[in-house]
């Protein structure tokens, strides 16, 4: 933090190191360039290996480095902005729709969706599954909850399952006059199915946003998205197109 | 995740030790409960310590338990609902908001602030220090930016700092008018001095809400919040007041 007044806090040693670090790898690396090893890094910097990893273990949750299995540490590149909220209230599968619907089938929701659903708890919805890519990169995973009194004239079942049921599912929700939606963002951590779809280890660090959708007066479906944290920034209102850049440019490869 | 096909899918052991976890919190302990010890949870649970910790840090990464120093790992309450996004645009500082002036400063940005402003790097702007508290407890902190242009007719500095300088600053920006604004929310990490205000360790995993506001066709004002992501869900749209629960209820002890 740039003020006078703030540089007078006791910084933790890690912290120090990772802002000497993250200059550097403004100055001197490009994005998808493999750091050195601990060890040769710890000795450049002067500092305990534990002091490192700390170090490293802040960069990668500020999106700065990714660490992947039999790759080592490498440099990220900056943040993908995904639009999230619009002023404008859609339903799921609505033109210009940024998922692509995977699998639908007939499950209890989580308790904590049961209550935003206000259904008894164990009772089943269609649970339509949905994944978003952008740039090539899978961003977020979705499950959209829809009880069977929100798509009353849902054909008899020739499609039980899969992504043309799912999509069958969305377009009788679409009938209905939608009133409004509220979203929350929260932390979370990737699931092991979540984390599959996302490239991710189960675990990891992801963004959960929760929207309702308010339909007859009541909520008529929920979705909870999971994104990535590492390579997703969120955006929301009225200039979804625009770039938010966050964290130093970075020079390209 | 309730459906069938979904648990086809392998989970790693801690994984599956976390969703007993969580159970177990529901039925067994109250909000605020201190939990026993590591090794006397490993032996009732019948895993090693390393699982066990795995699944702690999942359970609070999902907000369901906090670690704190001197008092051991606690059982969280549900998430607070911060409101973040509204459906009109208001400057920092309007009649409703809910921060607190602290202090203000005049320092040159953080590079990736100054490419928002569309400023040179090294130009000092104002900078507005306010802090967010809810339910008593602080939850956020933030850095409001206001390029000298954006409030020409700011008096001349009879208060250089302090928290009537912030409002000084503040009540000239609104002298503008707001053409729109857009957010952006990503994950981060806690700086010492931000740390320090929201009751944190240093590197604490925290949501960072960037605002632009547009005035005179250009960004007139950078906001940069930081809010604790283990006690906060963010929330955005048009039914502010609404709580949404997320995860299972807990007992109120």
């Amino acid at each position: 933090m740039g003020t006078t007044q703030l540089e007078t806090a006791p910084e933790p040693k890690y912290w120090h190191l990772k802002t000497v670090l993250s200059e550097a790898l403004d100055s001197e690396f490009s994005v998808g360039e493999i750091l050195p090893n601990e060890r040769d890094l710890a000795a450049r910097f002067g500092v305990a290996r534990a002091t490192l990893r700390q170090a490293l273990e802040q960069l990668e949750l500020e999106g700065r480095l990714q660490r992947r299995r039999g790759v080592g540490t490498t440099v990220a590149p900056p943040r993908m902005g995904v639009a999230v909220g619009t002023e404008e209230h859609t339903w799921p599968g609505a033109a210009g729709d940024a998922w692509q619907p995977a699998d639908c089938t007939v499950a209890a929701p989580p308790a904590a969706v049961a209550d935003l659903l206000e259904s008894v708890h164990g009772e089943q919805v269609h649970t339509v599954r949905r994944s978003r890519v952008s740039r090539g990169q899978p961003v977020a995973a979705e499950l959209v909850y829809v009880p069977a009194s929100s798509v009353p004239a849902l054909p008899a079942i020739d499609t039980p399952s899969g992504a043309a049921r799912a999509r069958a599912v969305l377009r009788e929700l679409r009938h209905l006059e939608l009133e409004g939606q509220d979203r929350a963002v929260e932390l979370g951590s990737a699931s092991a199915e979540d984390a599959k779809e996302l490239d991710r280890l189960p675990g990891a660090p992801v963004l959960v946003v929760t929207t309702r959708f308010f339909a007859a007066g009541r909520t008529a479906a929920v979705s909870v998205a999971t994104y990535r944290a590492d390579t997703c920034r969120l955006t929301f209102g009225d200039h979804d197109g625009v770039e938010i850049h966050h964290g130093p440019e970075r020079r390209a490869s």
